[in-house]
Formats: structure tokens, C-alpha cells, sequence
């Protein structure tokens, strides 16, 4: 039996590395790199597990990020962000350290690079393949071969093109998934034609969790770098991207007060714990920022739906109530399954197994 | 010159001391107890800003956060937040400790607390005027009778009425705020008057920052317990309740990349600094995250608008750029404005003021 006082960020080891192996056997059996992004987690305990996978290569958000896991014996980080100029000292201590590669859109980004990079580096050329919001569009050939020549004399080694097709989180349904991902798919290997005898190593780097996980790999695609399908979440269970049962993570919340009269109970777990991410559940028009199940005190279980988070504020949580849930009275706890595990882990900053042992994080 | 490499919190500690004293000159006016919640700030650094303008009496939304500030020399705290049974133990040293006053809105809580408190300890009844997060009904004297009954045998110590009109973040104009205010204030005065023989003492507790920034304290009114008015924030901005000279912080960002085709900068700062938290300035029908403005490396200047914090994700932020923000480079620093002041406090955890001094705060 788990105690619980206050919201605590449940992890279950066992879905978690359920999730972690089959995108790992998905990327083998496509014969893709699998560059997993350790934004979702932030752990270098979690980070363990994908090693387990045979995994070495992995995907950051942050120079900050970056460090950490080096420092966690990861030797081959991409920092998938465009690169911020002003933590050059930081990305030179990195790139002096470990394989680095780095993220490049702008010829203003290459040559200060070019001037101020001390130890050889890679880099993708970030490539807008719909999202629009960062990167170089793909038709833009003329601007991708400036900043390929601004990038050209200097330690910056040319990897490849990488892409992120966010817009594949408004995807409707499969059908609009397959269509974003074809199209992307579609340019990228048009540029991989364009430059293939220039660098005939260049490789097409993917890595959105929707596509990643509901559709196969597609074909002449070098590396998949996912990174919520290892907790999952609400939002990527409206999406189908997995079943609930696949959700790695879960907020434990004392019930504080209930409003039986208008279904509602109130909850101690607000947006300081799950953030204010909402997404939607056809066919309730309203946005939810967490379901809520029952929690027995050793699990969780995603057969008995006890509400909806209806509202957040603070510290507070709103759920409004299934008729399973109206037997809840304060000093109850529920489980809540975060719309968006990765804002909720990075708020949370620690996870607690099902065994009560805690996992740490970079933010700990 | 303060030196940012990533997304930093700045507090200008002459605009919150600003807003601090106008508060408190406002509650001293009013003849009120000025009772500031603290969870805004959530800084001990920040308190005693307070204690100089004579506060000593505070709020704080958790057991946690009361534990922080008792710590921090602070006698007198409301946890203006329902019960948490769990946390009985935490609730029972903090009783045994300070002058604590706890929130009740159940008959379980009431004979929960009868049962297991320690030390004597103050309580109000939570009334909901219309907000309808967490309360007992203002016209509900039958639950209210249940509650003080239950309440009454024991070390409890009934303080008053307390309620927070929230709904007040959605009143439109001055005059819908009014109208909050005054069918609160004359709930709250029925009230007082129906149980004022039994408890000559009780008083009447109000507290959200728009009506206590924009409005008059109203007559019969005993204290006050604005929060968010030490920093205020867009939303406020966009409720009428503060200039924009009056936000005392701004989270100033590198900008990693630009897209001039379609206005827009890309800057490192996303919803793990910022939050989700968004608002609306009409007539622009798109949310904000955000307002971007110049930073010179000693202040902000929000005489200038560079652009609007259109989209967020974990580490970017996208600004639709004015044409103040077309010369944006890959680099360049800007201030944010943040949209809700408390959450972003909450995720960068501490403050770096004008001089480039840091201001610790309960989650440093």
C-alpha cells in the first residue's frame, strides 16, 4: 500500500516498459534508429530501461536537458531545439564531451556557429514539413543550400533532415494521420534525393508520438525519435494512440470536498500539479484535464470511469462525476491520468513506482 | 546588465513593492484586515516586503505552503483551501505552532477535525456566491447549521464566512464586476446577520485580486485576501485590473529562430516556464500566452509591443510578431509578460531582480 498525503505522480514500471519495448521492437523490425526523446520523462532512472532496449542514442529538448543525461552516460544526444546561441560555453563543453548534434534553420544559426563552435558537432537542418512552427519549408531548397554553405567550413558535420509533425496531434482521425505522414514522408525523401550525392550519408529523422505509434514506419525513413508514448496520456488516448491501460502515469489526489448536487467533487491536485493542458473527448464538447479512476492503493484501474477534471485552478481540481464517483467524500483519493504526462511530470518533478519507491528526474 | 542564457523569471521589486503598499493602503483605508494570500509569490524573500507595509496576518492554498511561511516567521495563517484530511498530522503541528485557521465546508470535515485535532484552531465556513468551485450555497442555512453544530464541540473556533467570487475572472466590464461584488457582499451581510447573536465575533472574508484591485472594498466587509496583485499579470491586464506597467515580472527569452514570411519569432521559453495559461485581449479572437516586449538588459519597456505569445509548446513559444518585432534574430533577448503570473512563478521556482540578485521561494 502506497501513502498518499498529498498529489503524488504514480509510475508504473510495468506499463512503462511495456511502452518502451514495443516502439523499441517497432523501430528494429523497421530497421529505423531509435532516437527515443527523454523530454516526457526527464529521468536518468527511466533513461535506464530504454538502455535495457539497446537504446543509445537519444533526443533532448534543452541544452540543460543535454547535460544531464550526458552526465547519465548518454554519449549521443541531438538537442532537438533549435540551437539557442547564447549557451554556446555549454554546447562546446557538450560537443568536446559526446557525440552532439544539433538543430539548424537559419544561416544567422550556422555562421555564428561556424565562428564560435570549438569541437566538431553534427547537425539535422530542421525541416518544416507542415507544423509550421519551426524549421525551413521543404520546397525552400534555395534556402536550405545557404544554410548548408553558411554551415560548410567549419566542425558542423551535415547528419541529415529531421522533422516534427506536430499538426499530427490535430490529426481527426487515421486517415488525416496517414495523409501528414505521407506528406512529410513525400518531401523529405524529395530532399533526400536532391542531396544524396552530395552527402550520401544524410539520413531522414522523424518523430511525432501519433504517427510513431499508430502507423508503421514509413518507407526510406532513417530514425524515429517519439517521446510521450513512454508514459502516454489523455490527450494521445483521444488521439489513438494507445488505450488507457497503456497510460504509464498517474496523479494520486486526496478529494477535499463534494458538491453531490451538482455532481462535482473537488480535488487537492490543480495546474501547479497537471498543468492546464486540456484536450477533448467526442462527443463532450467540453474540454477535460484529467480522468479520473479509482485507486485502491496499489493500482490503478481504468475499468471504472469516476469523472471527468472539468476545471482546474491552483490547487484545485474539479471533477465532475459518473454515478461511479458519487460515493467519493473527502479524504478519498482518486487517480487521475493526465492529459498531457509530459507538463505533469515536469510539474511534478518525481515519480513514486507502485512498489513506493521514488524515481527521480532532472528537475528533483 | 543581467545575463540570461534561458528562459528567467525576472521580479522588479520596485513595481511589486508598488502594488504591495497600494494594497495595503487600500485595506488600511477600508478600515479591513488586509490578509494577502501568498501563494503568488510563494517567497519568503517577498513576505517581508509585506511585513513592511504592517501585514501579519497572510493566506496560503496549502498545508504545505503554511508549513513554508510559519517556518518563515509568519503567525497567523488562513489555509483558505478545503481540508485535506490526509494531512491531519501536518495540520495538527501547525496548529500547535501558529494561530492557523482552517476551511470548512462539510459536516465530515467537521467531525473529522472534532475527532482528530490537537490544538486549538480557528475556522471559516467556505460560502459560494456564485463561483461554484468549492462552498457551502450562501441560502443554504440548513448546512450551515449541520456544519457549525458539528463543529462545535470541539477545539474549533468559528472565525466567519469566507468566500472567493472567482467568477470574477470572467466579468466581462466594470459593471458585471460590480454586480459580484455586491450580490457577494449582500449574501455574505445576510449571513452575518442571521448568525451574528450566536457569534457576535464572526467576520466576513473576500478575495479575489479583480474586484479587491478594481473596486472599493464593499461596506460590512471585514478582510481581504487578494492574491495575485503582487505581480498581477495579463489576465489582469485584460480585466481592467492593472496597467501593464504594473506587472512586476517578465520571463525573459532567448529567440532561437525567425520566420519573417509569417511574422513570427521563435523564442526558448514554452509552457514549462510560461504554463498553458491563456486569455483573450479582444478584439483579437486567438488566445495569448503572453505579451513580448523589448529588454534592454536592465528593464523592460512596455511601451513597445514586439508581438503576442500565439502558441506553446513544452520548451517553444511562437510570437506573432508586430512590426516592433520584425528585426528579431536568432539570439536576441525579450521580455514575457506572463498571462498567470502564480503558474509561471510556480514552474521557475525563483526570481531574479534588477540588480541580478536571486529571490528564493518555497520551490527553489
Amino acid at each position: 500500500m502506497i501513502s498518499v498525503k498529498r498529489p503524488t505522480l504514480l509510475l508504473s514500471r510495468d506499463i512503462c516498459r511495456k511502452n518502451i519495448h514495443a516502439m523499441a521492437v517497432k523501430a528494429s523490425e523497421s530497421k529505423v534508429i531509435f532516437r527515443p526523446h527523454f523530454k516526457t520523462h526527464q529521468s536518468a532512472a527511466v533513461a535506464e530501461w530504454f538502455r535495457d532496449e539497446g537504446v543509445t542514442a537519444i533526443t533532448v529538448s534543452s541544452v540543460f536537458m543535454a547535460q544531464y543525461f550526458a552526465q547519465h552516460g548518454w554519449k549521443d544526444i541531438t538537442i532537438a531545439f533549435p540551437v539557442n546561441l547564447r549557451e554556446i560555453d555549454e554546447i562546446n563543453q557538450l560537443a568536446s564531451e559526446i557525440e552532439l548534434n544539433l538543430l539548424i534553420e537559419s544561416e544567422e544559426t550556422a555562421i555564428f556557429l561556424n565562428e564560435n563552435l570549438k569541437s566538431d558537432c553534427g547537425f539535422f537542418l530542421k525541416i518544416d514539413t507542415g507544423y509550421h512552427r519551426t524549421g525551413i519549408s521543404a520546397s525552400n531548397v534555395l534556402l536550405i543550400d545557404r544554410v548548408l554553405y553558411a554551415a560548410n567550413f567549419s566542425k558542423l558535420h551535415f547528419k541529415g533532415f529531421l522533422t516534427h509533425s506536430g499538426q499530427s496531434y490535430h490529426a481527426k482521425d487515421r486517415q488525416e494521420l496517414l495523409r501528414i505522414q505521407q506528406s512529410a514522408t513525400e518531401n523529405l525523401l524529395r530532399l533526400k534525393k536532391h542531396y544524396h550525392l552530395r552527402y550520401p550519408d544524410l539520413i531522414l529523422s522523424v518523430g511525432d508520438t501519433p504517427t510513431c505509434s499508430q502507423l508503421p514506419v514509413a518507407a526510406g525513413i532513417d530514425e524515429i525519435r517519439p517521446g510521450n508514448f513512454v508514459f502516454f496520456d489523455v490527450m494521445q488516448f483521444a488521439l489513438g494512440s494507445c488505450t488507457l491501460e497503456e497510460i504509464a502515469v498517474a496523479l494520486i489526489c486526496p478529494v477535499v470536498a463534494t458538491h453531490p448536487n451538482r455532481l462535482e467533487a473537488v480535488i487537492y491536485g490543480g495546474a501547479v500539479h497537471l498543468s492546464k493542458e486540456q484536450t477533448f473527448l467526442p462527443p463532450d464538447p467540453e474540454p477535460v484535464y484529467g480522468l479520473a479512476f479509482n485507486w485502491n492503493g496499489k493500482n490503478w484501474d481504468t475499468g471504472n470511469l469516476l469523472g471527468k477534471v472539468s476545471c482546474l485552478s491552483q490547487e484545485h481540481g474539479i471533477i465532475s462525476l459518473t454515478q461511479a464517483g458519487c460515493n467519493l467524500k473527502p479524504g478519498d483519493l482518486v487517480a487521475i491520468l493526465p492529459v498531457h504526462s509530459c507538463l505533469t511530470a515536469n510539474l511534478m518533478r518525481k515519480y513514486i513506482d507502485l512498489d513506493g519507491l521514488v524515481i527521480e528526474t532532472m528537475n528533483t
